[in-house]
């Protein structure tokens, strides 16, 4: 059985996908290294005129008036990736590489490479740009972005680690019904995770969206008996403009074979959270055709949910290269582009409204490329646009309204 | 001289342009009529097939699970125009046709019936679609729309008429220094604006936002001695993706010619507000060259400022025609459209994450595609894009960073 956390899923109670899983309605007071953000990883070009020039303009103006107080500190470039971003003091406790912190790092850097490598092979065209970057306290990341290429319009792949502090309400909310008389004070946590938003070019081709991240916490120093808490969130969502059966079948068949492995109440739960979650409210719809979603998943052995949250990551590529392998050489009209720009739309909606890793990095001056590279490349607006009843456009709409049991 | 509330603009505080000046920080109980958003002149379409079976989607989809619970009820479309949007005790009432509400209301629909016919003579193919409403108890609008016109991609024009209850809170908000002791209860309140946004075609013409409105508030019945409030909001910014001398300062000129008929003091302080409240704060950047903005301006003559606003709106045209006609048929590469679709991208930023309007309606469940008639046709996001330093596109985004007088 799931915790009632776990089971209760919410679209305004469950943390960003895309993003480490704070519970962001509380305030987070970050120590350096000062970020927490996973959707973000900080990137910074190699310096240039241009660039040098452009954070000049930046300078200025931060100096001049109303300009955003940042609660990230800069990031720093780093030529060359390090073997870890964990922190010294993790790397040589005992076991450090058996470490779940280890492992998972380990996982999603892995999990970076093969998407990456995949989505340039079937490309064929584009290539990944890299930035690494590292905070002076411990943590950074990897940021991969492919940007028009020859099947993909933009697709980026980051991974980050981070070291934080967690307020003392944020803690307890991770386990409400134990200690609750206890006041800690600022609980260290670390968060690992990988985030992924990929755009097709051919509107048949469905845009992908996958994040898998761990927390830690310590026990808080000034609650000796207060439990240290680690949990698990993240999903894997498909956001297509046309609907092909076959493909949606295909993606949810996969995600719930990765779900199955572990637990069989798990795919028919997490789908419900993904459909919670990735919901437009204010179109009454959801953003795509949904896939798995979870946070806060602590109710079940550690090394068990490791191991699903691997399962779950290794099966991006399986249950998306084969859809976009279908789709993206199909022929299609302008009706259907627009169809595409349209739905695009929606999901810079969805990104800047209600997605909490979005709306609180911007809120706390993460780097805004980072965080906006989920947006589209292009997007699009049509006044009060109905599709016409039982087109194409009509069905898939009528999917995101109504969301579907596809298996 | 100017009330600290009225001298003290900020960004954090102010309301939004676009929409009534409610204090958004309060939340707003709005008795039926429950519509306060002036942006979004509530549209319904004549009932079609299409309409129908797309309204049968939504309805399937609120009875099913976790749509949004609206605070606003759903307007009535009319076939004509009344002559008035005011309730019959207002119209009844001694003087009604020259009472403050009376007049703006007529002052309002004949700017917007004077700029569309502006906007269709220069488009010269464009046709603006007109919706009509109302709500069962007192005001409604008319929002016109001109949509992949000639010169414009997308322009809206609307006007609205509101009636609604504010919060003590925000009543006493509006007069802290006064009666700060009463605590009155739930107070009505009026309210009417004219709100528009035209996006041209060319990158090099430019964008136009203006939006004019008058609040009134009933005298609190459980707080007898507490006085009736009245305040006046609104303002006229250019956003151009290519900047233009001549153009920027005969568009500021305009609005301090406007300004300076009634007080010199207005053009520099509403100037100031403009470039502080339109602010993209997560990328440090004014969303344009700014105009000027106000808000809760009462501590004049109400008469004078009646004439004032009157006066900005009709400097609509003047401030903005004659850079069209300049603009809308120059030659342009895409490089050029490229960089007014990015600059439309962040159009879209300040509007779904800063503009109180928008976001207020958003969650208050208004309707939907007039709330985002503001947002351009079509917008881009390039990751990490940076222009060269010394080039056109460099130059407009150093004024939008570093604001400047124009004049």
């Amino acid at each position: 059985m799931l915790t009632p956390r776990a089971t209760a899923p919410s679209s305004s109670s469950s943390s960003s996908s895309p993003s480490i899983a704070l519970p962001f309605s509380y305030s987070v007071t970050l120590r350096s290294p000062p970020s927490f953000s996973l959707r973000l990883p900080l990137v910074s070009r190699t310096p240039s005129t241009k660039t040098v020039k452009s954070s000049t303009l930046r300078t200025q103006a931060s100096s001049s008036s109303s300009s955003p107080s940042p609660m990230i500190e800069k990031e720093i470039p780093e030529g060359e990736k390090p073997p870890t971003f964990l922190r010294d003091t993790d790397e040589s406790a005992s076991n450090s590489t058996n470490s779940v912190r280890a492992r998972f790092e380990k996982m999603i850097r892995e999990v970076q490479d093969a998407v990456c490598s995949a989505i340039e092979t079937v490309d064929g065209g584009g290539k990944f740009k890299e930035d690494v970057w590292s905070r002076p306290g411990g943590g950074g990341g990897i940021s991969r972005v492919l940007q028009d290429g020859a099947v993909w319009e933009k697709a980026g792949v980051n991974v980050s680690v981070v070291y934080g502090v967690m307020p003392p309400d944020a803690y307890r909310a991770a386990k409400p019904t134990e200690n609750g008389d206890v006041k800690p004070g600022p609980v260290p946590f670390f968060a690992a995770g990988i985030s992924s938003v990929l755009h097709p070019k051919n509107p048949f081709a469905p845009t992908l969206h996958f994040n898998y991240r761990y927390f830690e916490t310590d026990a808080p120093k000034d609650a000796p008996g207060a439990p240290r808490q680690w949990w698990f969130g993240g999903g894997t969502d498909l956001t297509p403009a046309y609907i092909f059966e076959e493909d949606v079948k295909h993606f949810h068949l996969v995600q719930k074979a990765a779900c199955d492995k572990f637990n069989s109440d798990f795919y028919p739960q997490f789908k419900k959270w993904c459909d919670d979650y990735f919901f437009v409210k204010h179109r009454g719809e959801r953003r795509g055709l949904g896939g798995i979603f979870f946070d806060d998943l602590n109710a079940y052995d550690q090394e068990m949910l490791l191991s699903f949250v691997t399962e779950c990551a290794n099966s991006v590529i399986p249950a998306y290269i084969p859809i976009i392998e279908r789709r993206k050489d199909m022929p299609f009209t302008d009706r259907h582009k627009a169809w595409q720009q349209l739905r695009r739309g929606r999901y810079v909606e969805f990104n800047l409204v209600y997605d909490r890793g979005t709306t609180f990095g911007l809120k706390t001056g993460g780097r805004i490329e980072s965080i906006l590279v989920s947006l589209p490349l292009t997007a699009r607006w049509e006044y009060d646009h109905q599709p016409e009843e039982g087109s194409d456009e009509w069905k898939l709409l009528d999917a995101c309204i109504n969301p579907k049991e596809w298996i």
